[in-house]
């Protein structure tokens, strides 16, 4: 009989857990979070979005910037996005109150220009790069609040995949996924083996990072990461261990760059999070991937199909393993995480103090 | 920067909202209310039905009125409807427990007739036009309680469309929504733009009703319309602003009629919203849209299918924006109603008095 | 007007419903509950399996036998179902973290040994005539607690159907559905008219049973029901009444066998339902029907298809009913059962008794 040895039973361990629940911390509103690309949101249209629960529709006049407003009519809380833009404004599709870029209702049609109705939450908005960034929180901290830098997607050197999706999980399975390289276990079908070593870790007020180097110890190099890398590797053995991985979390977004010291990355990532529902179990991905163009681009673009499918696997895989997290979370109420690796136990501890607490719904 | 406008945050507005949340109002069961018509419930049948999360049986012996019992069977509550009629009671198909039209169980096969046990619950039934109509509430109260007048389906001079489904939303969004005809906004793209103008409002005991006239301000008359107005319109411009057409509601009913002064309506339309669910939620649309027929009758039986499809598409932009604003509620959690139309104040007013408060279920 | 009986309100009865509610009352966890099929566990395989809310993986070595461990890896509690195995031990599919079949964590790829974290609750298994048994209560009883006897399975004398689903609702439903034999009206389209007789009734410390006989009072012997009795029905009359059914209820497990007194069963089925979720609403049938041989075995082959149509059939009417129990439940949040059959109340009461009060989970 081998089952003599009496069970151990998994407790949550607190000095591991710690407290809050990090899975209930919010996403701190205060920040610039893209809720959508621009070729999601046509002129003369609108688009449904949302931030931790909070409806928000984008609207592009014929002329003139994008603005954003609370989706929901004044009058009867229909969601304006359901409406027609209407020169500057957008109007209810029901009764058709309208409404200008400052939430302002301009027009109800039965009602005279002198007894306007309240009207509806404005919030900041600025279009770059392909993202429709808005500032969800406290208005007046808008101005000052730096944009996100977006990794290299400007620089001409590099071509950029813009990718995302809606993934079922709190964010903050998607930083500590990205930041704990161990998890190259789960992908060894795709990657082969990788053994990850950590050079070092640091972190700083609203910040921290990690920087790997790897060395293969099984299988070869995949032709999608090959494409990365491009012709540098070709016939070099254990080239791969020059490289360093820096991860990063800089609140709220996160980066991922691998390069030779002393070089420019070969590939500089940028991803956000985005909360979408009141309880952020649920978020849509925004990543930038941009890969350092060779010195005979064209391998890149000829090679881009393969990067793209290479990509959407590794991040299928990691989808599939957050939401089990998630759905874990959720059949258990509360965080049994026990973490042992201290590169995720800082990371932990930086989303626990720059998010929201008591309630995970913008101020 | 455009957004230097401190944003506007929508507050409910108490004054407006009211107390209690109207959406929180049940239906009172103290009316006939229609739950099926009668071409449902088969000779020798069984129709499960419900009136605000009670499940209810219409039974149809082959000799004998229609009875209705409560869905349950007393013995282990799995629905009478899965049940077989038996003569002139109907038979639970589980262990055969039987029950006649007043509840009373009177057979189970394993036991004595001296040794029955507690029955179901019956309900005051009449069948009219095509409608099995079902009292909910205090049986006592069901004699004295006048039956609904539904319209002009009796009369031969009209030709009745009965038509309805289910709806996603609470019963008071269904009153609000036809009875406030700045809405005819919403079906530009079906009836062209029309103007309301309203004529007058009253309010009795157990009722309010609201009189319009319309201008056309764009489009033409849609040919679906021209089907309700019939021949009479050809030809002669703006002849609509002679028409009024009145919208009542008579708790628990509610009427649109549409007539020239001191003529027989051209169009009548009767229609109830019966909660199905505890929470009253979902209501089931029963309608009666009468049309008087033209001198030459043959017309409005030739254009009967315009008629419908026009109907059905006005309907279906209905149903989805009040179960939009179902939606909205149910994400606040509250009426955040902001009311500025002096008809659907009244009206709300009225639901509110005549409804039930505090339990959604029929006594 | 046949109304004016006043309506009967069926209110629960305490003294027949009894306290606590019996379908809050959870399988107690203390006896050996057959989590799988042993062909669902392939060699080097895992399976995700579940006892009234706690998953549970079984793992099935290359060499060595089964074992069961939580299924929820102790580091971020994904299911180790996902994972691999490696060896005698099972390796999570995120971060490779691996588990001996005492759940002790043996290896973290990037930890040394020295430094192991905690493991995972083991359960003890066996594995018996195709049924791989768990044991998900205290484990310290396990040795003591005698397995199930599986009815004729392992007698060569018995062909034996194996066979079982998924059922939405409490097991409770499902052990009063297969006692009470006045439910066969349900069965009547499948097996014809059949009135039982209670032959007698006992019941001991974890254990009830009732015998019946029955009488054929409609319809004609169903092909399905031949093939159980076999060559010996050919033209002879009411010779089923001569046959005797016994039901028992040996907590946790039922079992049906129908025989002529002093001759061996003609059937003998053993029957168990193990529950899936917290709330024990749904839970997962396993059971094992032995038809004795005919002297001619060959006839019992070629009918076999038949039978299994038969029981199929009538197993589908049972699950369907039971649901319909279990939704009536959910519905009115408390058991309405009014029980009038003596049986009933007896197996009511011995489930009440030998059940888990207070939390639905295992220990």
């Amino acid at each position: 009989m081998n089952h003599t040895v009496p069970p151990v039973r998994l407790e949550p361990d607190p000095a591991l857990c710690g407290e809050p629940d990090l899975r209930r911390v919010g996403a701190h509103p205060d920040h610039w979070y893209p809720l959508a690309w621009s070729r999601e949101l046509k002129k003369g249209g609108t688009l449904a979005c949302a931030f931790a629960g909070e409806p928000i529709v984008l609207v592009r006049p014929k002329d003139g910037p994008v603005f954003a407003l609370e989706d929901r009519c004044a009058h009867r809380q229909v969601p304006l996005s359901k409406g027609k833009v209407d020169g500057c404004a957008v109007r209810c599709a029901y009764h058709g109150w309208a409404y200008s870029q400052t939430g302002a209702c301009v027009d109800v049609p039965y009602l005279g220009k002198d007894r306007m109705p309240n009207g509806v939450r404005s919030y900041p908005v600025r279009e770059m790069n392909g993202l429709v960034l808005v500032f969800p929180g406290d208005p007046a901290l808008a101005e000052e609040t730096p944009l996100p830098g977006l990794g290299s997607v400007a620089d001409p050197a590099y071509k950029t995949r813009r990718f995302g999706r809606e993934v079922g999980c709190h964010y903050s399975f998607m930083h500590e996924n990205l930041m704990d390289m161990n998890h190259q276990f789960m992908h060894s079908k795709q990657m082969g083996q990788m053994k990850p070593r950590v050079l070092g870790q640091s972190r700083g007020e609203d910040w921290c990072e990690v920087r790997y180097s790897f060395k293969r110890t099984g299988g070869s190099q995949p032709l999608g990461e090959a494409v990365i890398f491009g012709e540098r590797r070709s016939g070099i053995k254990n080239e791969l261990e020059r490289d360093v991985m820096t991860v990063r979390t800089e609140y709220p977004y996160q980066t991922l760059r691998i390069q030779t010291e002393g070089q420019p990355p070969v590939m500089d990532l940028w991803i956000v999070y985005v909360p979408l529902d009141k309880e952020q179990k649920r978020n849509r991905v925004f990543g930038l991937l941009s890969i350092r163009k060779p010195k005979v681009p064209f391998i890149l673009d000829a090679a881009w199909p393969l990067l793209v499918l290479f990509t959407e696997r590794i991040f299928r895989e990691d989808r599939d393993i957050v939401e089990l997290e998630q759905a874990a979370h959720d059949a258990q109420g509360e965080d049994w995480n026990q973490e042992v690796f201290p590169v995720i136990r800082t990371l932990r501890g930086l989303l626990a103090e720059r998010g929201v607490h008591g309630s995970a719904e913008p101020a």
